[in-house]
């Protein structure tokens, strides 16, 4: 593992995409949230996919000029059309957006059709909390889950992102509908580990920890069985209807032709009803509350969502953002 | 199991609840609510329920008279004081005016403090349905549900409800963060059976299938396991932030003396954006994608949430609503 800083991981990048046609700008705005995904630990949407990303530009999937554009409002709700764009900038300018109609409106929610692959979803949490705003978003996705009692995938993992505000660290929660995703069980298989607990189903229809018969029945397990299978249906109805874009059951099952999801933006201003101070306790009161709470297991800290970003992100801008040598290289000769 | 017609058990209710000091419209409102909840087939929280809603009554935990009182708004956001009312009235006022702001803004959200417990959640999911609108909402509870490697209840099981309109039937989730209840473990425990997938943790902390041992340790599961416990962290943090109320650390744990939880109701207007064939005919689509998933079990149905409701609602409105005799006889003494 090869450490390299955050400026230039991001210049590399940004270079290779200003080579597909990215104007400069694009090119670094795009790039920094690559780089910003390695960064906080986020290794599986970050520069390791960087690849399948520029894969996706040269087939076509993703549009280097498509950014979002308004089909339709109504007060605080809007409609906008992704134009295949890249799906991390559009998702980025689709929150600003929310987050503007927040602060006109207390709320305000984006609904965003005929976008591409957001990557890291967390990154959109952590841009509304940054501007001391709650953030929800979620994103379909190309069918990889198998309804309940389905033998076959049919429902998307469609990851869900909510985010609060908090001076002493945001609370950032970045979910999947599946409980392990295709590439943790990869990593479990290679590393010859059993899953911790049940990920999927094997050949016969049993629930196995064993990763790579979950690999072979394509059915992987969602959160809480039949609750995560309802989740996903309800994220991908509401993703779907609101922006008017494709729903799960019409998008590719192939990885490189996944484009044209479906996501919502929605974000809350609750400090424009007043009280900050009041707001802050609260936050701060329900994390030591989680600190507090017993440990089944002596010495383990109990820790919030996204507590351990931000200790993973200083050690990595400390050290230099860890990079695959293999990865590396092959988008250095990009 | 006796049956009973609907009518009988509202006005039957209502009749203890005007008893109770209820006027004759809250009190008939409220035992709808109550009623309708065993005719759509969740008996946890319908007539079972009344008899510890009405002890929550005379103990001083529901006051009678409250009902909800706006604190403060901006644009589609507002903040309300449940003032200790009946929660199942509060919630159902709330939802209400969320759906009044969603007409004027495109969405609209009303985060509520200081209410009671809201009884069947899935109610104000299927009130903003048959309005032709999704609607999003969810409540805190008192710690029931142990954080992620923590040794004791922390967390509530924050019910989430989700509920998207369609004419062929609304498309409604109504989950509770943890697996199984303490209703659903009791229910099996009292059947002699095991529970279908593992639910909590034994005494010596392995995951198990007996109920009986998940009620000893007090430590159910989480659905998906830390993802659960996470999502359980973040709406208590949404709702006790945006309402200024009560965070789940500072219920109490006496079930007759949980008062002051802190609820969000949002409410989406898609139709404000136009479009309603489209956004039909995409809800249509999905619900087929999610029948046509070919099932892993022969003869066996791929559901969606929800559907399973309106086939027990037709079978109680026609048989009469199941009643259990000891607990009919109880309300009849009231």
């Amino acid at each position: 593992m090869n450490r390299i800083s955050f400026e230039e991981v991001q210049a590399t990048l940004a270079g290779v995409l200003e080579k597909l046609g990215f104007s400069r700008d694009r090119a670094l705005g795009c790039a920094r949230l690559f780089a910003e995904t390695t960064r906080d630990g986020v290794y599986t949407h970050g520069i390791n996919r960087f690849p399948r990303f520029v894969a996706m530009v040269r087939n076509g999937s993703v549009d280097v000029e498509g950014s979002p554009e308004l089909v339709t409002r109504f007060g605080a709700l809007e409609r906008w059309d992704g134009r295949r764009g890249p799906g991390n900038l559009n998702a980025r300018a689709c929150m600003e957006r929310a987050m503007q109609l927040s602060r006109e409106h207390g709320l305000g929610c984006v609904s965003l059709g005929n976008t591409n692959h957001w990557m890291r979803g967390g990154s959109y949490g952590w841009q509304a909390a940054e501007a001391g705003l709650i953030g929800i978003c979620w994103t379909n996705t190309q069918p990889n889950l198998p309804a309940w009692g389905g033998a076959e995938p049919c429902l998307g993992n469609n990851p869900l992102v909510i985010a609060v505000p908090r001076e002493g660290g945001h609370v950032v929660l970045d979910m999947a509908m599946s409980q392990f995703s295709y590439g943790t069980l990869e990593s479990y298989r290679m590393r010859g580990e059993m899953l911790p607990v049940d990920g999927g189903f094997n050949a016969e229809g049993n629930l196995t920890r064993d990763p790579a018969a979950i690999e072979r029945s394509h059915r992987p397990l969602p959160i809480g069985y039949w609750k995560g299978a309802g989740l996903s249906i309800m994220l991908d109805l509401v993703a779907a209807m609101t922006s008017l874009g494709k729903a799960t059951h019409l998008l590719s099952t192939d990885p490189l032709l996944e484009t044209g999801l479906s996501q919502v933006f929605l974000a809350m201003n609750p400090a424009a009803l007043g009280d900050e101070p009041a707001l802050s306790q609260i936050a701060d009161d329900i994390v030591a509350s989680v600190h507090n709470c017993p440990s089944a297991k002596e010495g383990k800290k109990i820790r919030y969502p996204g507590e351990q970003t931000l200790r993973t992100r200083a050690e990595n801008l400390e050290l230099g953002l860890p990079v695959e040598p293999a990865v590396w290289a092959q988008i250095l000769a990009m």
